[in-house]
């Protein structure tokens, strides 16, 4: 029995106010993990997360207790635990060779920043909780709308710190955001008028029958993202209300398509209540044609809002920020900063072009949100909530355009640099092309990829469908053995490629947002995944039949 | 002009490698920071948050640029810049002087941990940047099912880490748990039937048009938190059907007005979807009958929603647990652990008696969410989400049972103290006693005593409002200037006390969460107030008048 088995952790009131008053000490496990964390993240990451991934259920095995453990814990042991069973088993998000999803490495200078928002411990719902960090908040919100929609300076005088107006709110995520965006254009449009109290005092139900329609409906590309079906969802509009219109074969909304849609729902007395571009889609990174949606907007007049959660930092790029035109035309934006801005998870953010749209669900309170206060959460979905807004204001400043210029630049081009790479290869295909950073592929045999081409130029659709089928399962089974390996990691989705006829194809899908991925790192993923398709020699010959 | 102004950040691919691969100086700015405050938190928010609060409008001056800044800046400069404009005038929410609002100080350990969870930056949205996260979010959440509900290893052996099933949901706070359980209870009513295929994706208009029914509503207490009317509003239900229900003159809500409430609705084919009892109220912090409302919500056929978002963590405390009985027969319960569990801003949570009970919100996509997968974002309001269940983790093991046993009683037990403390002052008036550990009082002049109690003696309406509405000037004076003066805070809110007419008046408000306030802050925060109304010679003399 070691002296650790010995002591014991107790619980006395002395004991717990040493919790809240006397440091971890420096030589503790915490304060040892503390200054590895501090003189080498990277190191830190690479030599705790463990290569290879536990089945999941072992991993739960470990999380299985319910009961609140009845005494207190050292926290060293309780610290060692979770490196072996948590932090272990967590995921490399910031690898340079985790290709496969939105988050990135993070500069340094945000651990010991985050250290210091935790330990302020502001709320921002109210000025009381948060006195500067309102401002501050604000002067982000600011920010971001000045680089969208770039109003003068009189403008923003009179608005950026304005108690009854608002240029945008800072919520924990792109979701948040979009459901703020489409819950304002919704009581916007069925506001107050006669007797009608508006959607926000007598509901839904009675507003439909004041406005004397029969449903409402928000338009967006069949490429839109899942918050939406969940905002018309929350908001009482329904997910069959959300209607999907085609994309062309880059990817792009077909507003002509949209334009018929919106008349067609007109005629059986359905309102378009918004119509929604993406800049940026979470599938294959394409951005609708904004400034033409505008226009479909202005002239069926509803709303028109943009989801830049994900493409959205483009705009920090003089280079780029052309790829998202049209987008100050939109009446409101999500973007989010824990994307492509290097911000850490929990910072999305919806902006306005009307500092004034977000009246229309302005809340009261008597302890809080006083009437003509600048209590934040009088004009938010989420009520308390973390200063994070600190650590983009510390980006933006730190970083600064030029920065963000080449960090940019610099992951666009990465992103062509890999589809020239990927186009390089015999037996390697190219399905959606990098429009921003993000781009899909998947590994075809030469042959196979003989046979598509002839089965396309003959349009043999059951040839087609039934080597698309072997092609998924090659696909997802390269995926998952690559990711169980644990050296890299891209991801896979499902989409439409035109070329093949529109049937759903399973297809890789890489983001290059992460600076320390490099050129060699990308030749690597490819030959790995090579290397593991030519194991899967059950599925080779089943392609093979049909060659 | 010194070193400092000579040299200047660039933006090259190289220096901004550099922050994302070169850590922070030990004698950096910011390594200076990160040392104090691992050594010395309170110290640290002592020294460095001015005492004297700014003029708000000062403060905006220092956040009015709206240009992205074009040039990088030197971290320490930033640090330099952000330590005199954002963190000197943020709010000391720590202090233990501090007892006006619902933070604490926090316990020392987790800050390295907030820092190890930001450098991992997982997201909680899938497995597949999460992995052990998932699991160990999932028994957090079955922690507090447990702590509230207390079933069987059976039924966590079957639900804990099943797909298809959720015991609650981790969010960002106590809005967005309440507005899911209240999107869930929609949802489950309004569901499919016959041809109608849910309100989930027909919307809310035709789900009432499909049950017949004009109408919803949701009952809850007068002092029930403004999110609700919020998650009303989203929701599509409408504020005004929002049906706010008399308290009786201990702050609980009155079921049998309830009740009749709720028949006086079916009678005009308003359909009540949803019951609302409120498990530490934020103005009084009374706790609603919850079992008596769990008795009518079974007798309507209702959902029965229990907000103890602030009073949840009582549970804890095997003492005081009895306060919130009846609160394991509510079907979901929202609790946030950045309240009374000491855990930092960011950490909401809502409960399920019933673990299908989330299905009604269930939704999937391509890329992530797969239907079968794990991943917690298909079932969860937010999107993408960070790892915060970390923190909750490592109190409920760090601290454990016994832990909070002893902070909890502490908290309860200085409320008492400081109600009898304020009973034996002749010109203090405690206006409602702590339930759990907030309570209200105001100032009042001995001789305004008097002249109150006589004027309640003869039912004199007109000299208790006279009196009244001078005494809420008085406590908005001392408790604006006392904040002003930064030794100590406490808020105030405008409540209806019985025993004066029913009248809305201004009250000082305490919440007594903080373990390091001690006995003698208490009397001097009583002193303060008392020195402070001695200065308010105008509205004294007015009083006198009155007299």
């Amino acid at each position: 029995m070691t002296e650790k088995h010995l002591r014991k952790a107790t619980a006395s009131e002395d004991n717990l106010i040493r919790i809240f008053t006397v440091p971890e000490a420096a030589d503790s496990t915490l304060g040892r993990i503390e200054r590895q964390l501090s003189a080498d993240l990277a190191g830190f990451l690479q030599d705790n997360i463990a290569a290879l991934e536990q089945p999941l259920s072992d991993i739960e095995n470990h999380f299985c207790r319910v009961e609140v453990p009845p005494q207190p814990q050292f926290v060293s042991d309780y610290v060692e635990d979770i490196m072996s069973h948590l932090v272990a088993q967590s995921v490399h998000t910031a690898a340079p060779s985790f290709i496969g999803h939105m988050t990135s490495a993070l500069p340094y200078f945000l651990l010991p920043l985050s250290k210091l928002m935790v330990g302020l411990n502001q709320n921002l719902v109210k000025i009381e909780t948060s006195k500067a960090f309102t401002p501050m908040e604000r002067q982000v919100l600011g920010m971001m709308h000045h680089l969208i929609y770039g109003r003068d300076t009189n403008f923003y005088q009179g608005f950026l710190h304005s108690a009854s107006h608002a240029l945008g709110a800072f919520c924990s995520g792109g979701t948040v955001a979009n459901i703020t965006a489409l819950w304002i254009a919704r009581n916007q449009l069925l506001k107050a008028s006669g007797n009608f109290r508006g959607v926000t005092r007598e509901g839904l139900h009675k507003a439909l029958k004041h406005y004397g329609w029969d449903d409402l409906a928000i338009l967006v590309s069949e490429r839109g993202h899942y918050s939406l079906g969940k905002a018309a969802d929350l908001l009482g509009i329904g997910r069959d209300n959300i209607i999907s219109v085609a994309v062309d074969a880059h990817n792009k909304v077909d507003v002509e398509a949209m334009r018929m849609a919106a008349a067609e729902l007109q005629a059986r007395n359905i309102r378009v209540m918004a119509i929604v571009g993406v800049a940026g889609t979470t599938e294959t990174g394409n951005v609708d044609p904004l400034a033409e949606m505008a226009a479909l907007a202005k002239e069926i007049d509803c709303h028109f809002h943009v989801d830049a959660a994900w493409g959205g930092a483009t705009l920090l790029s003089e280079k780029y920020r052309h790829l998202l035109g049209g987008i100050e035309l939109a009446d409101s934006v999500t973007i989010d900063a824990h994307k492509q801005m290097y911000v850490p998870m929990g910072a999305g953010m919806v902006l306005f072009k009307d500092p004034s749209f977000a009246s229309a669900i302005e809340h009261h309170a008597e302890y809080i949100l006083r009437q003509g206060s600048k209590d934040l959460g009088s004009q938010t979905l989420e009520g308390s909530r973390p200063g994070m807004a600190m650590l983009v204001h510390a980006c933006l400043n730190i970083i600064g355009r030029e920065g963000y210029e080449i960090l940019i630049n610099g992951s666009l081009e990465r992103a062509r640099f890999f589809a020239a790479l990927i186009q390089a290869q015999a037996d390697f295909e190219l399905i959606s092309e990098p429009e921003l950073c993000l781009l899909t592929y998947r590994y075809v045999p030469v042959k196979v990829r003989q046979a598509l081409a002839k089965a396309v130029a003959n349009n043999d659709t059951e040839k087609l469908a039934a080597i698309g089928s072997l092609l998924d399962d090659l696909t997802r089974a390269i995926q998952k053995t690559q990711r169980e390996q644990g050296k890299s990691f891209v991801s896979r989705t499902r989409i439409t490629p035109k070329v093949y006829g529109n049937d759903k194809r399973t297809v890789f899908r890489v983001v290059l947002a992460n600076p320390l991925t490099t050129e060699a790192i990308l030749a690597t993923v490819l030959e790995e995944q090579r290397a593991l398709a030519s194991g899967e020699s059950d599925i080779l010959r089943a392609l093979d039949a049909l060659c």
